[in-house]
């Protein structure tokens, strides 16, 4: 368990440089031989899904309980970045859903306000900065500001080539405050895009999810290619990029759950002890 | 089913005046008979919670993909309310954890802060409503500004008093602009209380879950019964309260899921039709 765990760390942690052209995003790796000889892989990675889930939600409660004294700060915050149709959305509620909501926020960033484009591009992501003790997921975050906001000219160039030392900055600053910053990028290939979009096409109830303006995005892949790369290049200094093949669903959900597993493990958090005279409150208890 | 559920609704509806005196912790209203022949309670109210949590979150979805228009500006709020270790938390954990976490927001509600105690009381409670398609859990709420301010005079007598009407209003607003209220007591006994202080001091890994203020609020249970009933018969013009017997956890689980179902499945939130051409879409896709 401790050796596949150790190794998936490794394993998904994007190269430098990064190249996304070469991970195959049909790609299992770290995928024990359990699963790569499953009958059926779905069920399996359910099943196991169920038990890695029961391990976060244990290691989230240690880590809620550690902090309360006030001096440990440590949250975890999961930043989740993917092309359209990526799985982002099926990831948190697979994934995501497996943590006790009382310490869970996800935020997803959508195009920015009036209020929001006013201020500097991390003011809104500041915002959402889960407290100490606490899980916080963002589906989408301040990369769109090196991703879209490149690729679209919606900015001067002169201003995103800053960003990226911005980045640095900042997520240096959230670590050396107890932030465990995990970041993971969901790389499907543009067939596997090409498939989810029709299928919000074909089924009435998935309409909803269908947005036209993924087509104009999906003619743009090869800019967004090169501007993930130059990001999952250039913002690690503070922490490391995750690239997770993603076409295969399964997969998807086994990989991130076992690597938050390995993540929280490695932070060790602890029950406290008690901050109160636990004889004296038992007799006082029993007596009222 | 529909039969079951309607008279889940009414059966846990609190009555007007209400006594909570009057109604039994360790009862069971509405429960089926699979339930109260069930050889492990426990067991049966885990499975049926899978079942209903799979309802809730098809309920859910169709409630947010209904408000994509924006339109429709419906969302379910739960507000929730109990006395210490009344099972609050666990309830969010176990009812709260069977919602998608894209679209659920958990507020706690502690002790205000000094700049939430400048503001009017309901300041911080407005700032916490859910978003039209999205589920909002209150766990504490605006009530504690008529319960623990008035059990301990935190504002004058004539301060609180207003409070009522005020609550009623608010809640009036709310209603009117889409917001599903669904008001649920946790009813415990003082023993099972007890029982569960009990525990907190003779686990180390429930240590950090124990206050000793707890002590203290429970010697003040009958002021704190009076309160909750006033509350519980006087703000009721926007939306009814539910009672749950809570001292048995699976039973409180079971009932408020069934409630939560049978609320939702009420307001019959549907799939909007697609806002572009289909046809068009499928060949522009395929183009591309």
């Amino acid at each position: 368990m401790i050796v596949l765990m150790a190794s998936l760390r490794k394993l998904l942690k994007a190269p430098t440089p990064a190249d996304l052209a070469a991970i195959d995003p049909r790609s299992t790796p770290g995928l024990p031989k359990a699963g790569r000889k499953a009958e059926d892989p779905k069920a399996w990675s359910a099943a196991e899904l169920a038990r890695l889930g029961t391990d976060l939600a244990g290691l989230q409660e240690r880590l809620y309980a550690s902090t309360r004294s006030g001096e440990d700060r440590r949250r975890l915050l999961i930043v989740l970045q993917a092309m359209d149709a990526g799985g982002k959305d099926g990831l948190v509620r697979h994934v995501g859903g497996v943590f006790n909501p009382l310490g869970l926020e996800v935020t997803s960033f959508k195009a920015p306000t009036t209020e929001e484009l006013a201020h500097h591009f991390l003011w809104r992501i500041r915002q959402r900065l889960p407290e100490p003790g606490h899980v916080g997921i963002f589906n989408r975050s301040h990369y769109e500001d090196v991703l879209i906001v490149r690729v679209h000219d919606l900015v001067p160039a002169e201003e995103w080539r800053k960003r990226y030392d911005e980045i640095n900055a900042f997520e240096r600053e959230l670590v050396d405050d107890g932030v465990i910053l995990v970041k993971i990028m969901l790389h499907i290939s543009p067939g596997e895009q090409l498939a989810r979009l029709r299928e919000r096409l074909e089924d009435p109830t998935k309409y909803w999810k269908y947005n036209p303006a993924d087509v104009d995005e999906r003619a743009r892949w090869d800019d967004y290619r090169a501007a993930y790369d130059e990001a999952l290049t250039r913002c690690t200094e503070a922490a490391p990029w995750y690239v997770v093949p993603a076409d295969r669903k399964w997969y998807r959900n086994w990989a991130v759950a076992s690597l938050l597993v390995e993540v929280l493990s490695a932070a060790d958090p602890a029950y406290p002890p008690p901050d109160f005279d636990v004889a004296a409150e038992r007799k006082r208890l029993l007596k009222g």
